[in-house]
């Protein structure tokens, strides 16, 4: 008897999981790898760094997600090599062997060759991210409680967003209300609402991918919930105390406890070994330069998607790294699969862009959906509404409304828990 | 002017909080000490551990708890000593001086000198606990999944909780239900229904404080989980893949690569620092015997409570080391100080038992209030509402309350996620 066709994904998130979901029917046999047990729902990422949402209501377990798919097994290990001649993905525990690969390894923060930054300047990706960032800015308050110098206080309540993308527009928004809604009337030594968050960005505006009018209003949404936002700015050096940032010719240091880290991405390191076995191109973001059908040039059993693939067929620039590009790849690829298996001629890739968002604070947004902008209240239900759809796939939609609707009216953020280490800030004696 | 008297709390569990909240409307200031930031409702720790909920949904941060107490300052920082004759608290980063001083700060697991067990027997006292007895449950069956060799597979998927109070068996009760129900069609090369939950308890019963009945309906429910039930049996030996108990005269070895212990308590350090400062009696579990009036025998100034205390003018036996006790006595501390403050009698400490409750799995519990005793699902719901009613300090009983009607009817558990360091079980070729 015939072995049916093995595909491996290698990665669960929106690519990954995305790809196996679309393959439920194939007549395949499926092995997804990834060294998490859950899928993340990255986009929320933001709000379990700053106590709004706890880890569960963002991760699905991905063999429950997958259980009922009878062709799929769930594999709890990490990808360390490829073996392209031998069809082989290397795992720092065995090996699997496939007929055709689907790589979505995704990306990781990027400190622009300054990785001696990453220890005071933590970037957002994984849940464990999500907890320190969480624990370092409720450090950070009950530090400046502590204290009784004036300038070391002002150095906890200073905090520095590098990166106006809208990962850093959302944390620096979410860090503000924070300090002004959420904590007021929690410390008898200070008010957080004299806390300074400043959101650092080297475009000339914040979120510079969206159109000029919605950067705008953006900009304006953070001033009004009290984040400084400095445009034209960039970071060229990060201490345990301080940051340093260059505007034009001047230089200016700043003091501050927290740098949280929303600049650069770097694709994964799966990519890097895919150019040596195969000799593919990688952009300067370490992205797999991919085929118009996301094959690994010359390599037609091999596909790369989601943020590790640099697909610049469609527009002339490298579609970006968000969630409704890797899903659209992963659903592509598992189509062609089916119809090569079926002998039908392949189709092209083609990604339709429904449009962009960003969420600032407890109830303003800009959207971008192309035919229509809109910011503000209506651009926030907008986004509450499309990501609550996104979350179908976690079976806790209503769950995650409801800790929102609360927090909405609260403006409170009740998982806001210092955990893992206990770091005991400053000394003071009374 | 006077300062006004100066009552300090060590300790944010339930003693010190209750002492705290009833400390409200006095004339007094007052600083509560604590470690952590939040207070933990630590009855459902086992629910944590056990995937169901997440860590906000059972804790709350103090300082949110009590920010409109204008008269209380929260402070993050770690009692070490208590300097009894300058009536101040020594902190690791500090010292605050005290007129009246509260010691509220709980108990530990105890190994009866086996701290050597611990590495492989976690307990469940805290929240790191509770997410790292998840992850080594969920890190087994990942592993059962990954080996193909049968005897680990069996040590995999053995499960071995020592001592069967409410806390061992909730847990073994919840594991149980696991593996039956929630992981049920997750794995692909074994069900997770043949894993082996052994609940092993020195007395003669499960729930040895309960009244025999109550036992016996307790077991029967646990029989009906899938889970085992040993009585009788001593732990002797714990090692990373084995555990023996002895039964009688004779020793077995059991193959298991997770124990987890709920068997003996040990009340905080802070205990034999007073002990040694003044002279006080502890008893064998490290608990100092307090006077009727919950003082420090000789020390008017001090009050300890809780699971610190061992009350034992009631009944001649110490009262146990459970929440309600520990309110009753934050209440009634609250209440001394502030007679004491008007120049009133003090009233003598009673505690009011309105009975105990233990639940086990999906919908199952045993309940004795004394003047009733029930078990099955009415004793689940009285239990449900019970919880629920105590939540209410933590302002999030409909998420509780939405999460767990979630579980119910789904027997789904969503916050089964590895976190924290990511264990990559066993090896496994294909």
């Amino acid at each position: 008897m015939d072995q049916p066709h093995h595909v491996v994904i290698v990665g669960g998130g929106f690519g990954g999981l995305y790809a196996a979901k679309s393959l439920k029917q194939a007549p395949v046999k499926l092995t997804l790898i990834d060294r998490r047990n859950f899928h993340l729902f990255q986009p929320l990422l933001y709000q379990v760094a700053t106590g709004a949402l706890s880890p569960a209501n963002i991760a699905a377990p991905l063999r429950a997600l997958l259980k009922r798919q009878k062709n799929t097994e769930v594999l709890l290990a990490e990808a360390t090599d490829i073996d392209v001649a031998g069809r082989r993905v290397i795992l720092s525990d065995g090996e699997v062997a496939y007929d055709t690969l689907i790589i979505a390894t995704g990306a990781t923060h990027h400190y622009f060759g300054h990785d001696e930054w990453e220890k005071f300047a933590p970037g957002l990706k994984t849940i464990e991210d999500a907890t320190a960032i969480r624990r370092r800015i409720l450090v950070a308050f009950e530090a400046a409680e502590r204290t009784e110098v004036p300038e070391e206080r002002r150095g906890w309540l200073t905090f520095v967003v590098a990166g106006a993308g809208p990962t850093g527009v959302e944390l620096a928004g979410a860090v503000a209300e924070m300090a002004h809604h959420t904590l007021r009337g929690n410390f008898r030594h200070f008010s957080p609402a004299d806390a300074r968050i400043l959101l650092v960005e080297g475009a000339d505006r914040v979120l510079p991918t969206y159109i000029p009018s919605l950067s705008a209003k953006a900009q304006q949404a953070l001033t009004e919930l009290g984040a400084t936002v400095r445009t034209g700015a960039l970071v060229t050096d990060v201490q345990a105390d301080s940051v340093t940032i260059r505007c034009g010719s001047e230089s200016e240091q700043i003091t501050t406890r927290t740098v949280l880290w929303a600049a650069g991405v770097d694709a994964s390191p799966l990519g890097r070994v895919l150019a040596q076995a195969t000799g593919a191109a990688l952009d300067r973001a370490g992205r797999v330069v991919v085929a118009p059908d996301l094959t690994l040039p010359g390599h037609p059993e091999i596909f790369v998607l989601g943020d590790l693939a640099n697909y610049s067929h469609q527009t002339g620039k490298p579609l970006p790294g968000v969630a409704p590009v890797a899903m659209q790849q992963g659903s592509y690829v598992a189509d062609l699969i089916q119809r090569r298996l079926r002998g039908q001629a392949p189709r092209a890739f083609r990604y339709r862009d429904y449009g962009s968002l960003a969420t600032i604070g407890r109830a303003a947004a800009v959207a971008d959906f192309g035919w229509i902008r809109i910011s503000g209240f209506l651009a926030w239900l907008a986004w509450l509404f499309i990501h609550l759809l996104k979350l179908i796939q976690f079976g806790n939609r209503v769950l995650v409304l409801t800790q929102w609707a609360g927090n909405y009216f609260t403006r409170n953020r009740a998982a806001r828990l210092i955990t893992g280490e206990n770091p005991l800030p400053l000394r003071r004696s009374k």
